[in-house]
């Protein structure tokens, strides 16, 4: 009898080689599953199921994991300002990680013997695959294809075209991964340390012209939509605003970091939503939380980040910081006046009911009410006792 | 026998208000000193000399720490990459100190009785002077004639009108201050939370069109210089590289943070040359230094940059986080790739013969070298370890 | 009409003054309020209530706080291990937090004019009940006699002798006071560098004698009782904790630390129950929490003690770190068994349903299930890439 | 011809076992080297080489690093008060390190082709001796028998006696490793988690009796020596202290914590030099260092003594940490005052040209010059800003 396995299936060249080497050459019973995070259009699921039952597979499933992804995870990426080195939203990180878990359950609720992906040996994904297939719960064999036989592209295409499936010639020569929190692109240039993407590889051209005024607003810390505009969920919205945003080319960058398996990568991203809403909830922060509140958000965040991008998601220590967010974003509410102009956003402000700022104490730098100057002067003068006992005590300056 | 103060002289309104006021209603010999930090012209010295002596200052005195300001501090603020709430590159914070200091050294020199500066009792400046006064190592009275009488701009301009000086009409409505490292910009919309600034206000307007290709370069972590030119120090370079960039209008943005007396300030600034070292030089660390490196160093920068923020620059932490910072630059070297836009910049990539990408190890996501799958299998089973012995022990998932 | 004004009293010769001063002298009514979180017996405030009254004050009241202040406050010192300096359990940083809050409290119950505390301008007392009074929510009058005429214990004793009350000699020489969570011992040798207390100056002799087992019992991080005794509250259960253990001396020892106002200072404190719950508590997370929960406990947890220390309760990120703390301590079940020795205790091991040390993983260094000596070679293959490619690139080593 | 391998030797059954069957089954030219990290005696050696070269090696040499370990390792987790978990000095990790890099340079010089060492699979060691050979510059196969047959204790008895080696009975049944900053005990009741080791497992039996007053001395943070005795370096004064202070059982404990490959593991521990110049050092920093010096020092030293403790000293991130705690020594000057009674030792106090506290600025809670209680009034006016806005906008409380 043969051995069910399920397969992570993203459509792409590599996974598909992976449902038509495992079914005819491997003997497995491959049901391919594709978890959708908010990459997927209806048309495209259609398609994927085709190739995948054409190629071989036993079934094929599509799973939207989207609202759960955003609540269970993306969130505290927005209450915590996350960007891996200041810079990147971990748009694939997150994702990757869910998809991984969704596939473990998935094997776990058929009783699958095995789970199989089809990362290559030199990136993130493999190590976050195969870190939910072995906290599945169940012992379950974990089968890689294109890691183990380190296999070319043109390989890969060859052997799809000796099965009678004539793989398309790509629309251009990046890697582009879509999802809710934005899409990554690799490829030629990323693969150097000093060139930037061609405009070309974008997967969205700058289309819009002229300045374009949008109000993002938030309620504890969540994005709740913009303008006028109501919305069914954050999830919505978040779609909403990318529509919106993307044409601007806002939000494009390059991510340089450490992979988990200790290499330097490098990688394009375009997160014209994320952006826009990382920045604007951050400023909002700035207005309406505490000195030490920011500061440990950042700490926190900042290492939530790294270990969501390293796989890590399932470890407990997550759950505390993310109990730590939520407690901070009580006060987080209001909305971001924010101005959208081809290649860049500015910020211009907040209107917040729990705006910290010029309250009533006086306006920074111009007058004060609430202390006197006698206040600030017996106050400088306590902050300064360490520093006179130490050029007391060590004869110093 | 009159008693001899110092007076912090900016040339502005308050502290010329102080010279007058301080001589002929207090009774005291003023020595006035202007502690350039980079943001004066030899011109605007003469002027404010001529000011200082006609409005009865006993002495005037110009002192150039641009250098040591660059050496003891500015150097670091680069290597932390030190952006205060991501945003802001302290252009002020740091400036104000080191004239607060220079100020007090000058007092000790002199012998003088007391010191005195133009802060207001809402900002932060008075803090950093009175802290830097305590400091001095002798007993100074403090003189604030501006926080102790709570006086507005009318009542200053009307005293000097009193006694023959008539204050210009300002050019605009804004608190300007020019340094090395930026300047900042407070008025009417910085005042309210939701106004940007209209263009109109910032010191230097738009007017480079285009893209510009720019190289910057960097030895052991410091801004050497850029394109093929050569400069005598890292300060001169700075003011060149601010000359060619502040006409795009790049680095302009406003922060909102927390003052060291408690309440939140708003404030814009333009920081062109700082913007493009910081953002170049981090891309450059993340080519070149280790992830833990990388970890710690944001950490300890953020606290330096905090604590410099609110005039803890003489804590002793701040030199043990200086020898971290300095400690981690030694592969810090290489050149950083920027095209300028009007209003923003794109770092293209880097050239670093210490760059740690695609050192013959395989290349991100493509191909593997120096490592097989298995072994990535067995790091992987490994790192699953506490998690499979929390679902055995915990019953979970 | 008089001033109506509410006295934080503790039946101490400070507080005994300021009531005779403030009626007599300063005109006010005086409303004393005993705060009790755990220290007083109820003879000793039947005697206070004596005191107060025929010193002079309009009313007294008792309120016994313990066990919100065990719940609010004392519960997360647990959670966290606290240990300001990895020494003190900060019995009386804590306590007095809860006081100020709660005579602020009771002053705007009762609609008064001002507050009072008899504390001297050197300690950290007065700073954490200013705080807590101006963040009462209204604007309460501070009066606080002891700091602003610098008294010293003579020139009150002479004051009450002249008004009728004989003060008694101390007992000893020291300044003791006891709450929940531990007692502070100060004067002669703690007000030097160099000297430890003699034992007489302890507030309860060593009097045990010999060894003796105790199983102290947590659920989900709180101390429920030990032995088989069964106790109505965790209060309940610390306070016959402290009654078993301080005879035998354990607890006790001097902490070092930066006051709020900056100068050093040095007390010592005898705590039994407090030092035998955090070490077996943080015993117990060593068996039951991941690494990084231990990680990030020990630096928020450190933080947490700080502002409390500093009268910072009330700072918005002290609920955010309780959420944290909380979040982390459902698996922190269990008893840990201690041998209870003069002058110190042992802590022998743990029972616990959690535990995840020798969870049919095999055993530290003797023998490994659950992974294989290749898995552990390709782990640590790749945990040698970042500095393979560092040799490879700066060439070292 | 036959490879050549540098085998790590401890002399124990273990490494024992691999000269036998690396030479005798897999044909391998075995050097065999001792780093002697101050747990070997003279004597010791002897043997040890004896052994070796009977057993088959090539050669044998012991190589003694104890004085670059000090220098290069052991000064920084003393300048970092580091103990594992707030219990471990981390004894063993330090060592073991050390011993695998000399291994690793050794067999570079020799031109070797490989590198044996005899851990288990189950424990740290392992990964150190890994990753050390990994990082030697030189590719090294690295042979590893014990690990990956998986060997009992038995079968390696029965084989080297089979070869004519009869192996002594174990003097006791615990695994025991010895050197200059403690010994480590393992096995039976650290097996599990609620046993403690009997008293005969411990190396040294307690048998001074009595207290002893010493006097511990430091200079910039370095243990120089004690009492009125002179010592060549801190080695020498470390060997003598351990000598004198081992009899009283000080510094015994048992460490529960994570290993690098996840489990969790338990071992026991004796290091009365290392409690006593930690907790020793650690006092005179409370008196001699500032607050955030001892804030940031405790949260780098923690993760220098992790990062070590898991292999990881030649991470770059090491040396910009060193560089950070070698900075804040300057004033770690004094002398401590100790004593010692069997299974305890008490800090009394200090005495340091750079003491902080009582520099004449007051005493603590007692009087204070240098400010006046309207200064401190003042201070925590400015201290509860953010609070009363808090209030005054979220209306609260």
């Amino acid at each position: 009898m043969k051995k069910k396995i399920v397969l992570a299936y993203s459509g792409g060249l590599d996974t598909s080689y992976c449902i038509k080497y495992l079914t005819a050459e491997a003997g497995y019973e491959v049901h391919a599953l594709t978890v959708d995070t908010g990459g997927f259009a209806d048309d495209e699921i259609q398609e994927m199921e085709a190739r995948a039952l054409s190629l071989g597979a036993a079934s094929y499933r599509r799973e939207d994991v989207t609202e759960s992804y955003y609540r269970e995870c993306l969130r505290y990426l927005v209450y915590g300002n996350c960007l891996r080195y200041q810079t990147y939203p971990m748009s694939v990180s997150a994702e990757r990680m869910f998809q991984a878990m969704s596939v473990a359950r998935y094997a776990v609720a058929i009783d699958a013997d095995g789970v199989a992906h089809g990362s290559t040996g030199a990136g993130n994904d493999q190590v976050r695959f195969d870190l939910a297939f072995e906290l599945s719960g169940k012992t379950l064999e974990i089968i890689t294809p294109i890691r183990d036989m380190q296999l070319s592209r043109q390989q890969e295409v060859d052997y799809l075209a000796q099965h009678g499936l004539v793989w398309p010639e790509k629309k251009g020569k990046y890697s582009i991964n879509a999802g809710l929190w934005g899409t990554s692109v690799g490829g030629t240039e990323t693969l150097t340390s000093h060139q930037n993407l061609p405009e070309s590889a974008w997967p969205v051209p700058v289309t819009a012209t002229g300045p374009r005024e949008i109000d993002l607003h938030f309620a504890a810390g969540e994005f709740t939509g913009f303008d006028d505009q109501k919305f069914s969920s954050p999830v919505a919205a978040i779609k909403a605003l990318e529509a919106l945003a993307a044409p601007y080319g806002i939000g494009r960058d390059i991510h340089v970091g450490d992979t988990i398996i200790g290499i330097k990568g490098r990688v394009g991203f375009a997160a014209a939503a994320a952006m826009l809403i990382i920045k604007s909830h951050h400023l909002l922060e700035k207005h309406t939380l505490g000195k030490w509140q920011l500061f440990w958000k950042e700490q926190l965040a900042n290492w939530y980040g790294m270990m969501l991008h390293e796989g890590q998601f399932l470890d407990p220590v997550m759950r505390d910081v993310e109990a730590f967010l939520e407690s901070s974003q009580g006060t987080v509410n209001g909305t971001v006046h924010v101005t959208l102009h081809p290649h860049r956003f500015v910020l211009n402000g907040i209107t917040s009911p729990n705006d910290l700022l010029g309250a009533g104490f006086g306006a920074y730098g111009e007058a004060n009410e609430g202390w006197s100057g006698d206040d600030v002067r017996g106050f400088t003068k306590i902050l300064s006792v360490p520093g006179r006992i130490r050029n007391s005590v060590n004869q110093q300056p």
